[in-house]
């Protein structure tokens, strides 16, 4: 029987679930159903969340866990219940936060996932932009432009992480797949040459590379393990030939890649 | 002179960025400077961590505030400097939590952004590949596939928002530009005709949308005042006449939107 984890917020339930999430992994054992409900903004929405999280506690026989990010002092309260263990975020931080800014916080809803300016959400849309016109080796004069380039054969999660590099960090990534064409001599595509200093690359497990590209196209050459092999072993040479850092896409994330690609490049998030 | 706000972490820091970043929005009128420091998961870089912000209290006059998510206690320790207000995450919660489920937590480093198994990995990338598959109009025969179905103007931010529900979320979201020539007589593009209660409007003020299009294409008829208007109104008498749901972009940030529209359309996460 799955122990529930309410995640609750006035607005996105985005930092709720993520500070929940976080805590919860640590408990590996134990068997989450996870709930999200945003958007509880007001007095009869928090009541029926109560209910809700009584309900579920009697259902499950166990005390539900809560984790809260609402700003509202009257509707936090609302929310709490006896059979539930709630957490509150801002209840836990805002206090030590005030007294060491010496003011009051603004106690405004919503104030995190907000467009906060215009600018800053348009740096953002126009990576994704980037990301978008820069996808699989289409390259066009802007290329200058790029904060980064990725590159690595087909299906080693450049473009999703080009994506999320733009998303969450506002930074213009391009990718390039390398190709058999590209192999055999370790240098760089003529097309990259300019742009060796903003290299980033990214590799992958042969057997893992095979099972994705399996899916995609089932019995090919292009999926072939020993052309996945073949692959791999000659990108790898390459990047280590001419020198561009880089990472496995195996056993990590796509944010566990995207952040540790900013942090080898030294490049800072654009937007929050 | 800002403040200086470290988000420190043993893995990528995405979490403790989340957190500080909620918190502080929390203080409109502080100025901060925002420090990330990810992967500070050694002794070494623990102490080196704290002589930052020790300087950095020096340089500032006043005293930082460092957001944390260090599992190991012995790390954790090393980084609380007397000169800043640190507030750990795991810290401050993990002990109600061990009470609570009657259980040690696992204290492992980056349970939280790792690969916790390979399908859920696959149902994200797979989102990822569907919402390119099915951008601006692109409609394959699998959309039955698609989990939602984002229709508006050119600009109206459907892009942004279905990439965000697919990295995010492993949500199948593709997108429809309404253009002139779908306008006139009220009544869906035949196309969309089949898929109706998967679809979702996005909307967005005029002016805004001229102002976005005017950075696209300066001077055309596309990105004209009057154009913009029309589109808009008409675009959004269709979803009014055909009785699809729709939200605003101009004031919302992508990830608003894209909560909102998984809450309206009853749509849960598929990964975490």
């Amino acid at each position: 029987m799955p122990r529930t984890a309410f995640f609750i917020s006035d607005r996105t339930g985005i930092t709720a679930e993520m500070l929940g999430h976080s805590l919860i992994t640590q408990f590996e054992d134990v068997n989450f159903r996870r709930v999200t409900l945003p958007y509880v903004d007001t007095a009869d929405k928090a009541r029926e969340v109560a209910e809700k999280i009584r309900a579920q506690a009697a259902a499950d026989q166990c005390q539900p866990l809560v984790f809260s990010t609402i700003v509202s002092e009257d509707l936090r309260k609302l929310i709490v219940v006896e059979e539930a263990l709630t957490l509150d975020f801002f209840e836990i931080f805002i206090g030590p936060l005030e007294k060491a800014l010496g003011r009051e916080s603004s106690h405004t809803v919503g104030k995190s996932h907000g467009i906060v300016n215009f600018e800053e959400y348009k740096t953002r849309i126009d990576a994704v932009n980037f990301a978008l016109a820069h996808d699989d080796g289409v390259m066009p004069r802007d290329l200058n432009e790029a904060d980064i380039i990725l590159i690595g054969v087909s299906r080693s999660a450049k473009t999703p992480t080009c994506l999320y590099l733009a998303l969450q960090y506002g930074i213009k990534a391009a990718n390039y797949p390398l190709t058999p064409e590209d192999f055999g001599n370790h240098t760089l595509p003529k097309l990259l040459l300019p742009y060796r200093n903003k290299l980033f690359g990214l590799t992958i497990d042969p057997a893992r590379l095979n099972q994705i590209r399996e899916e995609r196209k089932p019995g090919s050459r292009y999926a072939a393990l020993d052309n996945c092999q073949f692959e791999v072993a000659e990108a790898e040479a390459l990047m280590r030939h001419v020198g561009v850092p880089h990472l496995s896409s195996t056993t990590r994330s796509i944010e566990e890649l995207a952040t540790s690609i900013m942090h080898t490049a030294g490049l800072t998030r654009r937007t929050y």
